[in-house]
């Protein structure tokens, strides 16, 4: 064609983000995002669930949501929400149950029913860097908490919310990652909980509670939900995911929410049903396997985290201060007063390096800079070492 | 709990849509929405293809986007390729194609990219309901262009663009579903195509080609894509979906773009990744399937397009009217001036008939109140004959 063709990039709608580069492979020391153990993928058992349930259910998926409710396959609801009973302390009736594509979804959807641009939000200052993205998108005023070895620190939530109501503002809700707090992986206590559950109704603020990590804490010791100690009393909505606990790469995340907030949250969920293939094979493996498997995950997870940990005190000692996770697939790392972790990210690349500096993370950057996470879900324990190795000379050279 | 509870509810953003009601099943004689042939549905094959392609890919599910490019799996985006090549003459690269959850998220980021409120748009006067209340949604100016045995009528559209632009607007796209058009089930014809790319290109416009339905054209007569006979001139973005093909339950669709225009819709699918699973159980399925089973299910549908148009000619003859369409699902019939199918949902549902009325598939309601979208595809034979003979009763009872 001589002419110079179509340039589609000037209709682009003004604000839109960067475009993203082309993928170019990921480097052998792989620390970012929320990947989890290849040993660990269950595809035996995934690929015994699917002929089973696609026997069970292959007609169906000629009709779009199997021929039933919006809110998800209901065998994944039922398992959902005994799950939630047996786990968590959470009786849940599958009927307040809404099947997602993933827990990103899950955020979207509470998110778009709750804030108009300019709404405040609680969070804690270091949490979900999805989370500070979909809210910094919105256009909400997201205010920071601090956080403790338990999590969200109940003085200063008070302290931020009667701060803000003397200034005539109401948050819509406190968004908390309880257990298993992403990214300190802290996990609060029961009397923190009613704590918060007391703070927010005081104040009039709802909570959201995301629990995407919960299955995961290495003592086992899994506390009540929120949801579930403020009993019907209608202040929380629930989220949680299987991305951790069976794959990430399958998208299958749920909202736990009272009608008529469901009836909402339904209403924009306009994508005609999330992937029917995954929701009814999770649900047949599930049935039979969860407990199981979770049980063989976090010893597995416990394992590379002491294994990065060990690497961080051998290799860092005195440089890399840390708490323990509780659980999960990460730890949060700070460096010494003075270190931006962005700076490191180039020539940690150059040293076959990924991980997330902790700026993303944090309410406040400034408050991240010195920070980083560090997942240590998806490589082996001797790559842990080499690659914790690789990152502390690239921190040793920076200190220099 | 004695308190009266917290009530989420008065914390729900404003101008948010109505709940959904709770779901209470579907009625006998389903004629809505794009369900499909449940007998068609290949499960066996699937479940094969699962075994073979988690066996394959297994481990790779601990890694989001199974350790690979956002853009989807590989040997799925190789095969859509591939078969836009030889089903469509449409030379595609993998790099450029986006596989997405269900085209309706092929939908969603088009519009996020392309749309800021106000912007205008030009679509077929009759055309899919999920794009209308998209764009609804979006605060998009909505256009609707006249369509005739071939689809869109360039005079119409030529017409429609210029008195848009002596009023200082300019469309940022045509959307157009050319082939087995979505509702009246034309077919648009390669002139019509050539000049479609014309009058867009001369009027600075892009083009948005929704090819969803076109792999199920009943004499597999499919004509080569308007992208195709763009060649590489960067005027139209494209999208297609295996819900129509394979089933609508599994959430996969596509979008072909030129790079810079796909990394910005990359930046805005914040997902995660589409669902991993059926992605790999999909490209190893149609790998092997694809043209045998779109071979036999079309079909499939054309016998029971025969049966459905053979029963409103028998019930409704001299009152329905409607031309044959082409391929696809569904059967786009007009009732006599003066009748509103929206009076007819009531009564036809108590008939245990559910249909689609007219003006929610046209941008004018008043032009679609006396027509109605029946889809054929997922009744047997006989069931479409006694459903089409209740409505009839339904029709007739109304016009006395």
């Amino acid at each position: 064609m001589v002419s110079a063709g179509f340039d589609m990039t000037a209709l682009l709608r003004p604000g839109l983000p960067d475009g993203e580069p082309r993928w170019s492979g990921d480097p052998p020391f792989n620390f970012v995002g929320g990947h989890n153990d290849p040993a660990s993928v269950p595809f035996g058992g995934l690929a015994e669930a699917a002929a089973v349930a696609l026997a069970r259910h292959g007609p169906a998926l000629a009709r779009y949501n199997l021929g039933g409710s919006p809110q998800g396959h209901l065998p994944l609801r039922e398992f959902i929400a005994a799950a939630l009973d047996r786990r968590a302390q959470m009786p849940t009736d599958p009927s307040d149950v809404l099947v997602t594509s993933g827990s990103l979804q899950a955020l979207d959807l509470v998110n778009a029913a709750l804030l108009a641009p300019g709404d405040a939000v609680v969070v804690e200052e270091a949490t979900y860097a999805g989370t500070l993205s979909r809210l910094a998108e919105q256009g909400a005023e997201v205010h920071g908490v601090g956080l403790d070895r338990e999590g969200i620190r109940i003085d200063h939530l008070d302290e931020t919310l009667s701060t803000l109501a003397a200034r005539g503002r109401r948050p819509k809700f406190v968004y908390t990652i309880p257990t298993v707090q992403n990214p300190t992986g802290t996990v609060m206590g029961v009397e923190r909980r009613h704590q918060l559950l007391e703070v927010a109704r005081r104040h009039g603020v709802a909570i959201f509670e995301d629990d995407c990590y919960a299955d995961l804490v290495f003592d086992g010791q899994r506390p009540p939900t929120i949801r579930s100690l403020d009993g019907g009393g209608g202040q929380v909505v629930y989220c949680g995911s299987f991305s951790k606990t069976l794959a990430p790469a399958l998208r299958v995340g749920y909202i736990v929410a009272d009608w008529p907030v469901m009836g909402r949250l339904l209403a924009l969920k306009t994508d005609a049903g999330s992937g029917a293939l995954e929701q009814i094979v999770v649900a047949e493996y599930a049935n039979s396997h969860f407990d199981a498997h979770v049980a063989q995950l976090t010893t597995v997870l416990n394992r590379k985290c002491q294994a990065m940990a060990a690497a961080l005190r051998e290799r860092l000692g005195g440089v890399a201060e840390f708490e323990p996770p509780r659980g999960g697939i990460f730890l949060w790392a700070s460096l010494p007063a003075g270190v931006d972790t962005a700076e490191l990210v180039g020539p940690a690349a150059a040293a076959g390096v990924e991980f997330n500096p902790g700026a993303g993370w944090c309410v406040d950057p400034a408050y991240g800079a010195r920070r980083m996470r560090l997942c240590f879900g998806h490589l082996e324990e001797q790559a842990i070492a080499e690659g914790i190795g690789a990152l502390a000379a690239v921190v040793r050279a920076h200190l220099d």
